[in-house]
């Protein structure tokens, strides 16, 4: 292909200098800019360096702090509560995540939450973290913005709140889920209606509950929740795990990142991580998860399947991809990008 | 309504006497009659005195351990790992919630996981349990026979792996999540055709991927996840962390509870508590939740939507009127229950 490529170290290099400049302490910087830019070459690129701008915007509007004292607020052998005191989420969750590994270390599980944290990304990144250490993470966090009604209703109360597990192979890659409890992202409706395209029927409903298939109409109706009310329940219930156990923000408290600026969110995000050497032999286990994941890939097709995935195989597939031949970010973007580095004055992003 | 109805304690009371003549110590017979006895109570029929008589086949072919030596298998400051040594799932997991409970109480969360246990009833019975103590519980479990293939696949090699999720109110009912993660449960399908009644569109495809409505055809379809590949993505995580992460059976392993009398199922199950009152104050977290139900509730509505419930709102309810004025069971299972009774020498099951 001859568009335009970035390597994945450019981006983050470049993602980190326009961090910098916008306050961030450097090494803040740094690990954001890795997360970032890991979030694009996964494939997450709704979360990855297209985020840079509404970012910036939050903090040149005050809405978020650059020096936060990140701390365990409240702690037990298993659990804490770490308050991110309004700092960058990938900052906030990165601490809660290695404070959650640490703890599994010597309990075999542990839970930590987050209160004053802000968006962080996809959540794959934290449960992924737990995946160095053999070790198995759960992720929860309450979206930031709310775009579904508790079921039967028309009062958007509820986020996409998101899950993610990461659960470690042997030989295999990894299993990685990471869904919104919803079918659809807001980003992919965004996404639709920037290229005039028409959503399926299933995504989203009008105020009388009936199919909404054009996405510039998308203000009017609702995303639909996965398995309908059970969407709605597993919303209810992440959001409370995420949110109100934490003392963050959830249902009418929760800011919409996109159209406010400056309140604090008070975003709430929680991990679980669980070591398998605890319940056994932590190899054994990832010998029977590789068996298990060859097993679902060698099942027999439907007609038209050429190919069974496992959870997170495609994202594994891009990282190997974009690692090896970089990224090819859309002309728009890059276009938006280069305004963007020139007002920060960075150096454009590189590309070949 | 002038269909005979028998009360809470009167059934308790005979599926009690009815595992004790199956040889089950009275202690055991009257934890697993109080634990059907409740599932039927809560609506979820499907798990409750209709399973006596599956129950009693395997019992009879020696496929249950009577006298299990159920015990913790492996243990850190947070988890263990109990071995159900075959015993009723009802038994295993009454323990496994009691050990989860205790760890929560020092460490903030536990996280306990079952092996060798059985089929064990509705997931909400074992989530509930930490309310009693004001505390959250989160439950998983490998289901008892394969009905849906990996997404694109045709194998069964999944089950409908639940997920139930049980939260503490204040004045308010407290919030219990419990799902299967296909959009129907296979029983369900069981009573369509049972009825003669067709299914929706969604419910099942057939082999070729075409949606199958025909109850009586299930044999030749499978179920659908709840949002097409995430409930796929979910079915196996919970699989792997209810059955694998425990040594329990999971994919290929899985034993047809209905199809095979004898072989031990290896059933994994795995139970999480959270202690709100290690994450701030448990009073107030309650309040909390009052209000986000209430939020919920009072959303606007949809044309024809008269009532917006909670997730275990309408089991709550029910738990509550057939308390008070006893169960009605259809005709056709009282006198299958009869027929039971007599060939065990057990008073038939009253009814006024």
């Amino acid at each position: 292909m001859s568009s335009p490529r970035t390597s994945v170290a450019q981006l983050r290099g470049f993602i980190t200098a326009c961090l910098e400049r916008l306050g961030l302490p450097p090494d803040e910087a740094a690990t954001c800019g890795r997360l970032m830019a890991d979030a694009e070459a996964q494939g997450s690129d709704g979360h990855g360096v297209i985020r840079l701008m509404p970012y910036a915007r939050r903090i040149r509007a005050g809405g978020m702090n650059l020096h936060p004292k990140i701390r365990i607020a409240k702690e037990k052998a298993a659990m804490a509560l770490i308050d991110g005191d309004n700092g960058m989420g990938h900052l906030v969750m990165s601490r809660a995540a290695q404070v959650a590994i640490e703890k599994a270390k010597n309990c075999g599980v542990a839970w930590v939450g987050a209160q004053h944290s802000n968006h962080a990304g996809p959540a794959s990144l934290y449960a992924r973290m737990a995946l160095e250490h053999g070790m198995i993470g759960l992720y929860f966090a309450v979206g930031n913005a709310n775009h579904l009604p508790p079921w039967g209703g028309t009062d958007m109360l509820l986020s996409t709140n998101p899950i993610a597990c990461a659960i470690p192979a042997g030989d295999e890659p990894p299993i990685v889920l990471d869904m919104a409890t919803t079918v659809a992202a807001y980003g992919k409706v965004k996404a639709k209606a920037q290229r005039g395209e028409q959503m399926p029927v299933g995504w989203m409903i009008d105020r009388n509950g009936q199919p909404l298939t054009d996405p510039k109409r998308a203000g009017e109706g609702f995303l639909l929740p996965i398995g309908d009310y059970k969407g709605y329940g597993l919303a209810l219930v992440v959001g409370i795990l995420a949110g109100t156990l934490n003392g963050a923000a959830m249902g009418s408290e929760t800011i919409d990142f996109n159209a406010d600026d400056v309140t604090h969110t008070n975003t709430g995000q929680a991990i679980c991580v669980i070591d398998p050497d605890a319940f056994g032999e932590g190899e054994a286990f990832k010998r029977k998860v590789d068996q298990l994941i060859r097993e679902m890939r060698g099942s027999a097709r439907m007609p038209g399947v050429d190919r069974i995935w496992l959870p997170g195989e495609q994202s594994h597939e891009k990282r190997l991809r974009h690692e090896r031949e970089g990224i090819s970010l859309p002309t728009a973007l890059l276009t938006q990008l280069d305004d963007f580095a020139r007002g920060l004055g960075v150096q454009p992003l590189p590309r070949t």
